[in-house]
């Protein structure tokens, strides 16, 4: 018994060590297979040019079976509850019929590539239940940006067969601009009575919000969730209408308590059917498109200079003369410049 | 006299009309020729290609001469009374004897190309003083982005003559961290009393702020100031120590009544002399360079695809096809991208 164990662990590492193809990623994940999955998400993230160009390949022949979802964007601030809430609004979701995956943004991983809280381990529950798949989120920056990595990855889970997409901001600041930008409802939490300065809640994520639900409204906090509610919500009606016409919501649920999550779950549903019939979904997926595919470019770009190993040596030699003042930035970045077209004649 | 005044109308527009060459440029401008600085600017803040060529080699011709000033970047919201402060502040600095210019970024008028308020007329004292030189907020984005733009500006005006340049930011959000990339000092104006969330400041803006001057301290005010430049003293020891080993000093002051300028100027002047000392100054002007270097690069690149007229024909068909759906956004990017390369050989 403790042989056949040891062997099938051996196998498995084999098989973990053999990159499958192109095809059989792209057959497994059509057929829901969520270790594949997970596997292709990893190459997606990558920032191995090797792994970065299958995983492209992989993308691509998913984007056939890909959009047939609702994607919902989720932000707050740590403390508000993110993980609790998507724990239970996600089993919600589930409990619905619906088959659910959830994936973390996190543009500081770009920068920092350091690792990052976000792992399965938050949600326990959600992580058990088979109808949904959570991502932990990308731990080291991936080679086309984050943005096209969660592209990407969204792409491939509705390939997957999820028809319900969770994108959960983790960094603070650019990253729900970038969330918003590929998602088509944007929900943002909030808690009563912490202050909009603590909430580190700028008015420009209020205002692209489709929704704000009040967090642990639950036993004292009722009525103070309930007064932000409407605190909220007579704020809410001072911006301008949205593009979408579409008049953002102030609920109050309690993620603990599992209350509330219904109302935010009918709301999607409620934007989702009214931005369809007046035509906003598809256009909004469609200006999404736009941008994904001049983000595509721009990094199939900056990867074309910054991959080339030639083209990194002589940044180097760039880098180092700008440093000490032997040539001036400018002319640095013509020289470069001139050296890539070189190279690509 | 009337024929004489026609006749000189004449003339300046047939200069207007001709543009000088590079060296003429470069030689007027080492003159201190505001006129002519000015038209250096509009060059590089424009979007024709030809313009944005020609200011690429004046700014290049200028850089030998630049580098010789203390650059400030100011920010705070509207309302905290940045005009009247950079008007107070800008005759203060010259009164010391230094020539002073004031440039404005304003990263939204990328994406907007609107106008922006930002004129001369705001600061009239200061626009009539000869030792400064104010420069409205570009009103259309540039072809080589918008930091670009302003640290070109920065260097055209240093070689002006120009020891003082205050960089102001116009636009709310992503420009802080912009001009925090091109500038020696950063100060933060607040407001006493008005609540974090309405000054709309985030924490990461606090941080990298060498010094918060609390604004309109005067009259029934100036206990408030001093209150809360208590409290933001207090908060500042909280954040981790700065990478230049400076403690961002919190200071009180009231454009309007010219009171505590002169402390502001100081508490720079002994930032700029400790920073020198311990090395800093120069390693961050360096890391910017770095930075300008891979920006402008990243511009050359982004220009040779988006400014060749045949890219640009190809590039609208596929954007009608992605929009369509009759082409997925990564196909589109990956063929738009063999074009360019084949372009190129």
């Amino acid at each position: 018994m403790s042989l056949d164990n040891a062997k099938r662990r051996q196998l498995a590492k084999i098989r973990q060590r053999t990159l499958p193809s192109i095809q059989e990623f792209v057959s497994a994940i059509l057929d829901g297979d969520l270790a594949m999955l997970s596997r292709a998400i990893t190459l997606v993230e990558s920032n191995k040019p090797a792994h970065h160009e299958l995983a492209q390949q992989i993308v691509n022949a998913c984007i056939p079976h890909s959009g047939n979802s609702i994607r919902i964007g989720i932000t707050g601030v740590p403390g508000v509850g993110k993980s609790t809430f998507i724990e239970s609004f996600g089993t919600h979701v589930t409990s619905q019929g619906h088959q659910l995956a959830v994936l973390a943004i996190d543009p500081s991983s770009e920068v920092s590539k350091g690792s990052i809280l976000g792992d399965k381990t938050r949600m326990q529950e959600l992580s058990t239940n088979s109808k949904a798949f959570i991502r932990p989120s990308p731990s080291t920056g991936s080679l086309g940006g984050v943005a096209n990595a969660t592209r990407e990855s969204i792409v491939l889970c509705e390939a997957a067969g999820f028809d319900i997409i969770l994108v959960e901001t983790v960094g603070v600041g650019q990253s729900e601009t970038l969330v918003h930008s590929m998602v088509d409802f944007f929900l943002l939490l909030m808690l009563a009575g912490a202050g909009d300065e603590l909430q580190g809640i700028k008015r420009g994520i209020m205002e692209m919000s489709d929704a704000i639900a009040i967090n642990k409204a639950d036993g004292e906090n009722i009525r103070k969730a309930k007064m932000a509610r409407r605190e909220y919500a007579n704020a809410i009606h001072l911006f301008p209408p949205n593009a979408n016409n579409w008049t953002p919501q102030v609920l109050t649920c309690s993620a603990m308590q599992k209350e509330g999550l219904g109302d935010v779950w009918n709301t999607i549903d409620q934007f989702v059917n009214q931005t369809k019939l007046n035509g906003w979904f598809e256009k909004n997926r469609s200006k999404q498109s736009l941008r994904w595919m001049h983000d595509t470019l721009g990094s199939f770009l900056t990867d074309s200079l910054y991959q080339n190993e030639n083209m990194r040596q002589i940044i180097r030699e760039k880098e180092y003369a700008v440093q000490h003042n032997e040539l001036n930035p400018y002319q640095a970045a013509k020289e470069l410049f001139a050296s890539y077209l070189k190279m690509q004649s």
